[in-house]
């Protein structure tokens, strides 16, 4: 199984559109960590991928935490002492802030002031807030919009309730050769953010219906769920699941112009950070790997002491680096359809190098085998070889067992795909064993 | 015990001054490597800490070496014909080669010339020399001095004596919960040199000081000892002693104005080098560490290759770098308050890392503990996190048994004072548990 | 046994006239993988050095190849019309391709340039071309001279034959009191090429040559064979010695003005690879130490993963990177003199490093010993110490039965033969004792 082959560049134009486009019928839903918003969301990627919605009922303990309520909305808005809507949740559900408990009330600005949030550096742009575990409410504007309010009497409205309900999660399990699972996960629980939130569960979205109709070695499964408490959730309720990730990946902002980010998982040197090191070296975008921190997404969860799952973070642009973050600025502009689907295919080149990274035994390891004579070497001596004669040389140098595919690409500094095409004409030939996983 | 705490500006600035104050006391007695100079200088040690002061007799063997005779001086000069003191030990007892012989005699400037030492490069200073190990006697004095000096019959004196007596070192030790020790060794044995001793022997005896009234971790040993043959009788007469030594520090030359130095121990991986180079990072002052070499301080016998201790060799300005070194320019304006306060204080945070590295399991292992409802995380989610609650988060992801304060602060990049106030903060809330070192 | 003492500049200098003129001598053989050229060189080799020479029968099975036909050429020429040769063999032995099948015939230049090799972008030069394992001719020649031929029929003949007979190789095998082997390796398959060939093959000869009247503690052997099929051969004859072989270089492209490259094994961190390593840190010329990869010379096969030899590759400049690299432009002004003897003396430096690389232990690990009564040490303290005295300490710190006197150069950054003066300095001082090999 070789992803990439399929993803040729007037295929990869097409994906990067429709992953726009997907990205867009989205935007408006008001998602948070649990409610309607998260089940809509699900919904729409049901329509792609085989997908299993859970629902963990208020109140269920999951490690230190506790599934929290329900939280639904339906309207929230300022109004001035004239009636108009001066603030309104129907012209962007970033107005009000995430898991506001409900309000109906009039006051003076004054009293207000101490509820809104504003950028005063980014005069046009709605901050995103969020106060999910504590009993608070808040309305988020621009800075515009604050400076223009009057001294007076506003009404204040959030149409929300917070009740026992449950938490909403989605899986997408595509079953391969071996129960061993690839996994990635994404979170669903940011209202109308682009980069941050919709990027990454498209992008999964996508990839899961490349690999879908495909013949795995590995397991796949993809999590879209609310950050934090919804992968404390998870793994509280999956833990013999967790315990078969053999490589993870976190996907977000992964929609922006800006080159890639890896952040590599607690181990420092699982296989996962080596194959994302390497599919970035030979992806010709620019990039940089980040060392593991105890801060940032999901990855968090995941690499918690007692899982140290080897779960890395793929990101364009850093969370927290770029100023539209966490702002109404993160939009559909933000993300572009050709860099969605950049990201796509790295993710294919991932899966790739995962999917086939193994270890060969040469059956000639003495000296090496005449390639003359089974026509994979050149015609006349005393010229340069090229890369593929290259990369033959180094799989049947380095296929002694202990190297896998993976290796012999970071030693060779040729591509995992160059490596893998040697290998697989060396085998075809009869110059190379595959060792079965079992025996190792 | 967090001695760094104790430290603020104005309390080292007084400090400063009275490490200055300290050493101007000492600075004209005349040390070397026995007598009556060392004596003084180790009472003087006494007035400020417990000292227990140990007399090895001349003839002692001390490994390969033997403990020497004793020498002291009381005057020595060059007189002219006209009878002036051309050269006069009561004006710097740098003039007389350390374990001259006794001289008394008169003859013509050739027949002297072989016995005088100068710097022609730096013509205003008198040079420091010894002759410990074979007899012989000599005079140092400026180049100026010297180029004046007319052919003619000078009487030489040097009243010395080289008789059997003994060796002289002082000993601090404070005890603390455990018998492992932390060791400072510095040398007493140059007459007047500031850096290159007084610095040195001023801040280890200020630094007792301050141990002296706390409740410790480990127990500290202070040694007071001549260069070279005091640390190979201490270490000859101190076997058992030397086996608990843990972490050790030879102090010198951390008075003059340059950055720090500190050369690692043989071992080169040591709790010490880490926990010194940790601290360096963090001082705020310009540093560099240097790898072990076998030339140097007592580092060399501490560090041979049949005791191989952890001990390393915390400098300013490398010893042989300066000009200043080994002359008389090494004087009392070549060493400075604020300096001395600085290498004290640096001290104090290698004891605070040494005394407060620890190891920890979390005891919510399995995802984060919910630091919120604790109120331990910020109050609004979105917003960035500052560095306390970075340090928890790292606190928390590392305290998995196998790394210890010293090895989060290292991972993280942050300052092992804020690890540890993250980790006191965590134990108090329950969130952590010490493990105890006798279970690793 | 030190070999670089007996080299001083005069000596060497006479040594490089000489290598040259050994070269000179050898240029004009038509050497090829088999065949009457190689007998002719191998004599030449044998008139310095003890040499066997060995017959391997055409159609001997070696590993996965086959000996091959036995390849003799007399003549070879292209003649125009008028009875002129305008391409000749008698000139220069590189206008035929190695192993060129026979042919007698009359041709159109048509027919005829499919069969004709030239290098455009040197019109002057004639490429070098083989066509070992394919029956196929071929003629080299310059592109000047293909420029002028006009049409019309031409007279090709190459008189070579290919018949069962056999491949020639020799050995030089300098027995030392260990059984433990040296190996030296160089192709001798090139026709008139200088630095490619004759380079090697000339600095190996006077190396073997050096060494033979010697008291030698490993066992030397010194291999002159055709590149690939006489390297597979020989392996397949010799796998019990080829076990016996801990260090090893291939000599080749040693003649030319560029500084020494080195390639090391696949093992990357064998004892030969840290030696050539160390010796070219301290040769005084430029140097550069490559990776190993699979493709070269027989390093290809002595690091085959069935091997896996500690076996790198010595060159000044590396094949395929200078213009020259398989014309009739490496020629015997292309190689120098002073390089040659410059490859030599580097030779001597790492057969140095491995016959004095030893374990020693001080007989006073505790402390230094005193140097000072041994007349070891400096006479008067409070001066800097010299290289000589700072090896002793070098020595004397880590001679504790773990680190070998290369150990300690690299450590201390001095030169090996620095560390070794020391080393038996101190051990006639009785400050050291030799382990054994067979007690570590």
């Amino acid at each position: 199984m070789r992803l990439l082959k399929s993803l040729d560049e007037s295929t990869l134009e097409h994906i990067g559109r429709e992953l726009h486009s997907f990205a867009t019928g989205l935007y408006s839903i008001c998602r948070s960590i649990t409610g309607a918003g998260n089940r809509q969301t699900l919904s729409a990627i049901r329509e792609r991928i085989p997908l299993q919605v859970f629902e963990i009922p208020t109140g269920t303990p999951v490690f230190d935490w506790t599934v929290p309520k329900e939280w639904n909305i339906r309207d929230a808005y300022i109004k001035g002492e004239n009636g108009m809507r001066v603030v309104d949740f129907q012209k962007s559900n970033l107005h009000v802030m995430s898991y506001s408990t409900p309000v109906q009330a009039t006051m003076r600005l004054a009293d207000l002031k101490p509820h809104l949030f504003t950028l005063p550096e980014h005069p046009d742009w709605i901050p995103y807030r969020t106060s999910y575990y504590r009993d608070e409410w808040g309305l988020c504007l621009s800075h515009r919009q604050m400076q223009v309010l009057e001294d007076g009497d506003y009404e204040v409205c959030i149409d929300s309730t917070l009740e026992d309900g449950s938490l909403t999660y989605g899986e997408c399990y595509l079953p391969g050769r071996s129960s061993e699972e690839v996994f990635f996960s994404c979170h669903i629980c940011h209202p109308s953010l682009a980069n941050d939130n919709l990027s990454g569960l498209s992008v999964a979205t996508f990839l899961a219906q490349l690999l879908s109709a495909r013949n795995l070695q590995y397991s796949y499964r993809f999590l879209f769920i609310p950050g934090t408490i919804g992968a404390i959730t998870w793994l509280a309720q999956n833990r013999d699941t967790a315990a078969r990730i053999r490589h993870g990946v976190v996907l977000t902002c992964v929609g922006d112009s800006g080159g890639f980010h890896y952040k590599k998982s607690r181990r420092g040197d699982a296989v996962i950070d080596r194959a994302v090191a390497h599919a970035l070296r030979h992806c010709g975008e620019p990039s940089e790997i980040l060392e593991f921190s105890p801060y940032g997404y999901d990855e968090r969860q995941y690499c918690s002491p007692g899982f140290n799952l080897p779960v890395g973070c793929l990101m364009r642009s850093v969370w927290g680096t770029f100023p539209e973050y966490h702002t109404s600025a993160d939009n559909l502009d933000f993300i572009r359809p050709e860099q969605l689907a950049g990201s796509l295919r790295l993710c294919a080149e991932i899966v790739d190098v995962l999917e086939n990274d193994r270890h060969y035994c040469s059956r000639n390891p003495y000296c090496e085998p005449q390639l003359g004579r089974r026509n994979l070497y050149r015609s006349t001596g005393g010229d340069a070889i090229g890369v593929e004669i290259s990369a033959r040389l180094w799989v049947l140098n380095l296929s002694d067992g202990e190297h896998s595919l993976l290796d012999i690409a970071e030693r060779s500094g040729m591509s995992f795909s160059a490596i893998c095409d040697a290998a697989e004409l060396l085998s075809e030939n009869g110059l190379l064993s595959a060792i079965p996983a079992a025996e190792r």
